[in-house]
């Protein structure tokens, strides 16, 4: 093995957290390399956001156009799937990272291909697809943002099955016939409402809790009625007892509890995440392999002040968006201690991702869409707070009606009643992937109710739904 | 004449404004009466936002549709003219106003179909359409809301040119051939969208200051790019000097400073908008006819303690949202007066429309959508703050090129350098109108730079815009 390489930093894993560890700390001029075992850009440009929502759009958007009187007759066919699937295909680069090699090169980082592992202190070791081996050294900070995997379902039968994976379902190069999908997740109802519209029969399979269990339980009700209403079977509180799969290009099926049998052309299992952690030399600086990497307030990891983990490695929040903010911030807060200034880490400060806890927006492209940010009603709850969930029916907001014929839709808010400032908020009917974002400023920047009486949405938005929380609100 | 009906609070004039006075002083007990010369529901309901945007959402949605892989082809078709005007035509209730006398009824409030006059001080007089007379008295309030009708150039030949207000161009039953529009306006640009696109050749005739004079310079750019590509004729430094029209129902001519004559079958004249407060008695209480109407920031008219004045004809900002927020809090000013209850009259306090001055939130629903709030640049520098446009191309935004093909946009932030917070935000682009909330809360909030670095976007949304402006602004 050759002599260590000296920088700055190193980062191991090139997705988009990574990303931004390596422009944050380029922009404050510190030498940052950063190895990456697969493409760089991550899940994230390949087999997930970026994909997906290729896949997703034109599907929203036909929902959409048939919502319109005048527009409706047109868009009553099939989508293009094949045009569909090739641009997908471009959005992926075809799967290739030149694109993202060129940007890092841009900031004058270092890219090392191959599979990373710490090397105890400070170092990590890098093992290149041709075999090579380099020893990366850190002054300042190894930063792990190896992200996550797929979790395939421990089931009987699933080994030989071959189950797709989100990575399957964002890259397939054509629409099965029928899709049985295995969970009630993000992924599990963005891939049914992608393929159902490129031309899958498909059943999505949910446990009790049904879909996007982790949202207010009324996003997972229209949601599941949407997918219904667009053809798909969608059957909550059933349990997946085993798996078969004969031969290597024929039908799979699931055997379900109490028996029965379903069959589709394939299957996708969209039951959870794992971190990308069991095989990157924690062991040699004594933390535990396969598990989520513990952080502290500044995404540093207790008891080694040069290692740091950010992404959904640290499971603070499996986001995409909210790995890069951590990022943002980790690459301030390594700027800052090895310039030596003093770090700003109280709540809302320049070097603590205090939205993590308080403020998570997340985003489904489901028709229709699904939006939230901060706590649930029952997280509010749970957490103590002395709250009121404001609830309210879009499809009474005039810019609603006018956006879409028939619009269905809801929205609630949940009032912190002590200090009159939001928690939360959701957001379900299309066009919520947009209205969330107001949330989010207003969840945030703490704003409080008496001033959000101030915040004039636009006459007709469906944004109007801020007026009329508010006002219900009031009473 | 008979003896005089005595309320709590007369409102003179029916549309949102006046609507949202009786529901506000209604919820606070006050007896209220409500008088109306025409539709209640007012200049909104029938003539301008709602059949405007019914008739313009078919024409965005499927511009949207058009610059979506897989859906493209299926759009490149024509509008289904009738079915679109028909919808509109549901939109306006076929301009009947049972359904909104329907909710007056529900408040308890009374209304009174006729013309109404101040008739001294506390009173009005109300002429029915049969003649009745009525003599109305106020105990604590009477509030004019009579609103804005369009201006009608004064031009040679335009008195028998028949030409077309905003009124005729949303309540339109055919689509003209040709259809000439004087103006930049919103409803110029607007209704040059929505007839281009149901079948109308249209031509746009602007002056030297362009399309949307009051947004930021980009915002006009923008939308006359995209209505040449639609296939409109846009002239921008054109000055019409005359008007012809010969016959009932022939076509229509304008003469440009020059000479050049061109020929519409209908001719739109977007030239501004004057008070509906000619024949309103503002002269029996000393007040000048024909002019807006002066009011001091609880929306009451100085000099006149019982007089107030809201929406358009006061002449704070011409937006129905905005008229309505007055409304919420000149109803809220009464009903604290009327119960003796102090006023909170500092700014962003519960009796002070605050967000005229400093958070006005406007989408224009064009293609691209034009979305605005609080101040330009050029505002900004002229009212004296120390400022820094941070400018953003839409284009580069992920979400933004999922969304649509080709996406064009573009987004300012204009941030107030001494205090690091937004004085105005802008958004241009598919999407934008329901951007611009977000900003509203940011502004009205008064969120500073810092804490919005917090407000995370969801990935892969056109709101990421946002973080690639403070990412600029931060640089």
């Amino acid at each position: 093995m050759s002599e260590a390489v000296e920088y700055d930093v190193v980062v191991l894993g090139g997705g988009p957290a990574g990303e931004n560890i390596v422009d944050r700390t380029r922009a404050a001029g510190l030498g940052t390399a950063l190895v990456e075992s697969e493409l760089v850009g991550g899940e994230c440009s390949y087999w997930a956001c970026v994909p997906s929502k290729a896949l997703l759009r034109p599907a929203l958007a036909r929902a959409d156009a048939r919502r319109v009187p005048g527009l409706a007759g047109a868009v009553q066919g099939p989508l293009d799937t094949a045009a569909v699937l090739a641009h997908r295909n471009y959005w992926t680069g075809d799967w290739k990272d030149q694109g993202q090699i060129d940007w890092i090169d841009s900031t004058g980082a270092h890219v090392y291909r191959g599979h990373g592992r710490l090397y105890g202190v400070r170092k990590v070791a890098v093992t290149s697809p041709e075999g090579e081996h380099h020893i990366l050294s850190a002054r300042h900070a190894v930063v792990v943002a190896t992200g996550t995997r797929a979790v395939i379902p421990d089931l009987p039968g699933i080994a030989g099955a071959r189950p797709w994976t989100s990575r399957e379902a964002t890259s397939a190069q054509e629409a099965p016939g029928r899709l049985l999908i295995v969970g009630g997740s993000v992924v599990a109802v963005e891939m049914a409402t992608a393929w159902q519209a490129l031309g899958s029969q498909v059943t999505v399979l949910a446990r009790g809790d049904g879909l996007l269990p982790r949202m207010e339980p009324f996003a997972g009700e229209l949601v599941a009625e949407a997918l219904r209403e667009a053809g798909a079977e969608v059957r909550i509180g059933v349990s997946v007892e085993a798996v078969v799969r004969d031969g290597s290009t024929g039908p799979v099926s699931v055997v379900l509890e109490g028996g029965e049998t379903l069959e589709g052309d394939e299957l996708l299992t969209a039951t959870g995440r794992a971190p990308r952690t069991e095989d990157i030399g924690l062991d040699t600086v004594g933390l535990p392999a396969g598990r989520w990497i513990d952080v502290d307030d500044t995404c540093r990891v207790p008891g080694h002040d040069w290692l740091y983990a950010v992404g959904d490695v640290n499971h603070r929040a499996l986001l995409t968006h909210q790995g890069k903010y951590q990022a943002r911030i980790a690459g301030a807060v390594i700027a800052a201690r090895a310039a030596g200034t003093p770090l700003d880490t109280a709540p809302w400060g320049a070097h603590t991702p205090t939205a993590d806890t308080r403020a998570v927006p997340q985003a489904v492209f489901t028709d229709p869409e699904a939006a939230a940010v901060g706590l649930t009603l029952a997280e509010a709850e749970r957490a103590g707070h002395r709250v009121r969930a404001v609830d309210y029916d879009m499809s009474k907001v005039s810019g609603a009606g006018l956006y879409a014929d028939g619009y269905k839709g809801r929205a609630r808010m949940v009032v912190d009643l002590d200090r009159e400032v939001l928690l939360g908020v959701t957001f379900v009917g299309p066009g919520a992937a947009e209205l969330i974002h107001a949330a989010t400023v207003a969840v945030v920047g703490e704003v409080p109710i008496q001033r959000l009486w101030h915040a004039v949405p636009s006459f007709p938005t469906i944004s109007e739904v801020w007026l009329r929380l508010l006002e219900t609100y009031r009473g």
